[in-house]
């Protein structure tokens, strides 16, 4: 089928692939976005397109994080001015799915908390009086703000921040403070040298009683020279897994007073004299919660197709292996071979899939660059691509395992590796694993044997009949692929007993849990982890460790002054 | 227990858990390392804790790859120096697993392939004449090489690349050259900027007639200035997801001249007059492979005790959320903050594996920043922990199910969310699913529902049980928190009939899938990937990208002017 992606001196393995299309491209691309936004899109992507100052002078992954930083402030300042109405009318639809992607790539950029989070909470959060004198500011670009919620120690648990904001009625102020190391600000977006402003999440102490957590908004830098204020210290938090054009940061308050009218009051108020007024509902601030979920799953949606259309483009280019090998080397496969092949893979995944549970576990941290985890993923990961790729390592030793079928199909005893007598051997039918035994070693070899026996068997089985249907070997072994690369399984039953297994052996791992991984034996210089010292003092090492970030070296960035600054102070002179 | 791991002023937390242990730590290491083995490990750490010129002067992670490059380039020449005779023995035993992350961390190194590979095939591929000749001055350090094998459009079928090394018998010299841009050798690490010579993997040309890949030795810059010989274009690949301070490299070959003793002759020989002798048996070279291959397990087996060892110490260490929450939010949770948490999990999830998918089906070029996937990955799966890590979020959908389904039991219909209607309707006790039915929208729905209401009625009654037991709500739905999170699962047939749908599917699919993509609409400037582009030109384009890497500013690095120049010339200068 004809199609507006074909273009002469294009790489003619795509336009072949595109030729062969059963539908039109444009009418998916219509059903996918909506008639009208895919207009945009692309009207959009045009403007982009025809706007130099929109573009990357230098790929943007060649820079260090301070060119990074400044290249993106060099960009989302001149949208206004170059892509002028339509752009700008646009952004607030696609703020984040388009012009983030399309001009700012995902790398993140230094207005993004400020349209995805400060501006919002300044429209949903505050009152009357309040909206008026900030809003305005905001969406004009005068001030550029952030939120401020998690800290070193609470990511998830709100109610556990410790920030506290005390009301002074003498001086209608709170008294905005962090009491500890753990009430250090920590992770939030564009805090670290971007922002003047945030609105900071603490708990409201108003006559000697805590009314949990509430929202106040705090200047941290001076609008003129951009220097911290007086009891603020902030700073970058080093550089991260992705998002490293974000100047994500920290901050500690040193008993920093604001006015009584800067806590948000949409909802619960603290009047002049210290009375506080409930919200007529404790969760109305959870709706902006459920909005930035709903948003990233949009936004989640688009990097998978990226990455879609990515790997399916170039796998398409790539000439990578014959079905049909052109030697009889997978024919003479020694099973050493077969096993380092399948070792290797196995082991790659697993560890990479184990990396990243570890990870995630951390939490927040574990996302940081101090963390030593998303540099050893990096380099982990790695190995299921290196050294023969774990997919053709599969298929090396699935092709093996299918020639020792044959010849324990055949009773050809004589030419089975040790490694795969099992398959010689006379079997019970049905595992005998159960809830008593499935912490035996000879039984879950057995139970191994039996399931790769019989996944082996029935994949056998399955090309024998594709064979007999006309496919060539190369043919059906290709169609089995799949199966082929398939991790064992259980039946339900087993894999009840097998849980519940696993249940008993967690509570019995559980009380050693440190001192199996003290066992490993290795020591902070090895490890090179933050999170995972030896001494369990994360907290301070972390504070200590983020000053160290290049972006930490001057408290005004050249980002400010070359782009951000002279555009705050444009807008602040307009009348 | 007693811990040589507990000191004072460690966080409290962390001695708690360890005092629990119920088995003595340094046994269970000595039992993973061998007691000889942990002796070594552990003498040789003390010895480069108190060696400070093997330390960084700053984290790494703060440095550009230059300053990696240079950092580790010191570190790398002093080890002889400093450490002198018990590292120096050690070293050898323990290259990869010790001194490289202990010393270099797990990111690579400037003579990380002249010590897995260089010296390793010097040793095994040489007939002795070479041998004698080449291996001294490699293990003393007079030159540095690599190996290079993979080529631009050819990464795992080695019988399929492109680089040619044809006889000229006239000359007793080998012509070796890159005849197409595909034939770029690409990827090799320490290839860019580091090594002065390679094992280079050419197809032989004896008299017109093709031999298939044969390895021959290559200087690739001059001995004393670096400078890359005439015919020699080489540079670094730019930055890549991990093992950053490696300079995998490019190479391209313009008819370079080499002696004919430049050809690798343990096993093939081509002689003088150009005779080819073949070796005794074709896959003698293989045996290398098979040996990294294992070495990587043990490697990744290390990765993964470091990111275990982080991930548990660090655990102990945060107090994040409680088991019994402070307040009533959980049992008050509206049905859109369940299905939003939930949704947002369960997509965050599955993007990230996507784009990992993607990436490693991207095969090796996946891994380098060109594809801009692992830029893609780090962004997208940090979607897992903000905004509401994703496990306590399918926890809180989890108990959203449980009060469904309590409801549901006891027919409270009125009290039944939207979303949940499900779960109190009559349906089929088994799923009417089979392969005739498997693509229609509606049965899939059905059998959706119906394995839905099975998990969670089941994990509804095992907590229930759980409490009957005397366990409080909190504790019984902590002990079932693995379940709450597992995926649905189909029945062995229902699996069966799904597979061979989507066997069918994936031959339907196949023709359209560049189109699919295609209709995604993500134009290059969006998708920012060498490998995605629109074109299909992808090789051309990535020599061209790769040009642009700061480590290719200069033909000779501060590393080498600085650290690797003096001490390969030292080598030298040693009688």
């Amino acid at each position: 089928m004809a199609s507006q992606y074909i273009v002469e001196g294009d790489n003619p393995d795509l336009s072949q692939e595109r030729r062969k299309a059963t539908f039109r491209v444009d009418s998916l691309s219509e059903l996918l976005y909506g008639v009208e936004h895919l207009k945009s899109r692309r009207m959009i992507a045009k403007l982009v397109d025809t706007t130099p100052e929109l573009h990357d002078t230098f790929p943007t992954t060649f820079m260090s994080r301070e060119e990074k930083v400044e290249n993106a402030a060099r960009k989302v300042t001149i949208r206004k001015e170059t892509a002028s109405g339509s752009l700008l009318r646009a952004e607030r639809r696609y703020f984040i799915f388009l012009v983030s992607t399309l001009v700012m790539h995902v790398d993140g950029h230094p207005l993004s908390l400020h349209g995805v989070m400060f501006v919002p909470l300044l429209m949903q959060q505050t009152d009357e009086e309040q909206r008026q004198k900030w809003l305005p500011r905001a969406i004009k670009g005068e001030i550029i703000g952030t939120y401020a919620q998690t800290e070193l120690g609470h990511g998830t648990n709100v109610r556990q921040l410790e920030t506290t904001a005390t009301y002074d009625a003498d001086n209608e102020q709170f008294i905005v403070n962090s009491p500890t190391v753990t009430s250090t600000k920590w992770w939030p977006g564009n805090l670290g040298k971007v922002s003047n402003y945030a609105i900071v999440v603490a708990q409201l102490y108003v006559k000697g009683n805590c009314y949990g957590p509430h929202q106040f908004i705090v200047q941290l830098r001076d609008e003129n020279t951009h220097l911290p204020l007086p009891g603020i210290t902030i700073g970058d938090i080093g550089p991260k897994f992705g998002i490293n054009t974000n100047d994500n940061g920290f901050l500690r308050l040193n008993n920093v007073r604001i006015p009584r009218k800067q806590m948000l009051m949409r909802y619960s108020k603290v009047t002049q004299n210290g009375q506080y007024i409930r919200p007529i509902h404790e969760k109305l601030g959870y709706g902006g919660m459920v909005f930035v979920r709903s948003v990233m799953v949009s936004q989640q949606a688009l990097f998978l197709a990226i990455a879609c259309t990515v790997g399916i483009r170039y796998s398409c280019v790539r000439r990578q292996g014959e079905i049909t090998p052109g030697s009889g080397e997978t024919d003479l496969l020694p099973q050493l071979h077969a096993l380092s092949s399948g070792l290797k893979a196995v082991v790659t995944h697993q560890v990479a899939l184990g990396i990243e549970q570890c990870r995630m576990a951390c939490g927040g941290h574990g996302y940081s660059n101090a963390s030593a985890l998303p540099e050893l993923y990096g380099t982990a990961v790695g190995g299921c691509t290196y050294e023969g790729d774990n997919i053709v390592l599969l298929l090396q030793t699935a092709r093996f395992l299918m020639k020792m079928a044959k010849m324990a199909i055949a009773m050809n005893m004589q030419s089975a590796s040790v490694t795969t007598k099992y398959l010689f051997r006379d079997r019970p039918t049905k595992s005998s694993i159960n809830q008593y035994s499935a912490l035996d070693h000879s039984v879950l070899i057995e139970a191994f044997e039996h399931i790769a026996c019989r996944l082996i068997f029935t994949v056998y089985n399955r090309i024998e009949n594709l064979k007999k249907c006309g496919r060539t070997r190369e043919e059906a072994c290709n169609e089995c692929s799949v199966d082929l690369c398939k991790d064992d399984y259980f039946s339900g039953q087993q894999v009840a007993y097998l849980r519940s297994v696993v249940y008993k052996a967690m509570n019995t791992i559980r009380p050693n849990a440190v001192p199996l991984v003290d066992a490993f034996d290795i020591n902070d210089r090895e490890m090179n982890s933050v999170l995972g010292r030896r001494d369990g003092n994360v907290y301070e090492n972390l504070l200590q460790w983020a000053q160290l970030s290049p972006l930490n070296k001057t408290d005004v960035i050249t980002a400010y002054i070359k782009h951000l600054g002279p555009y705050m102070k444009q807008e602040r002179s307009k009348i």
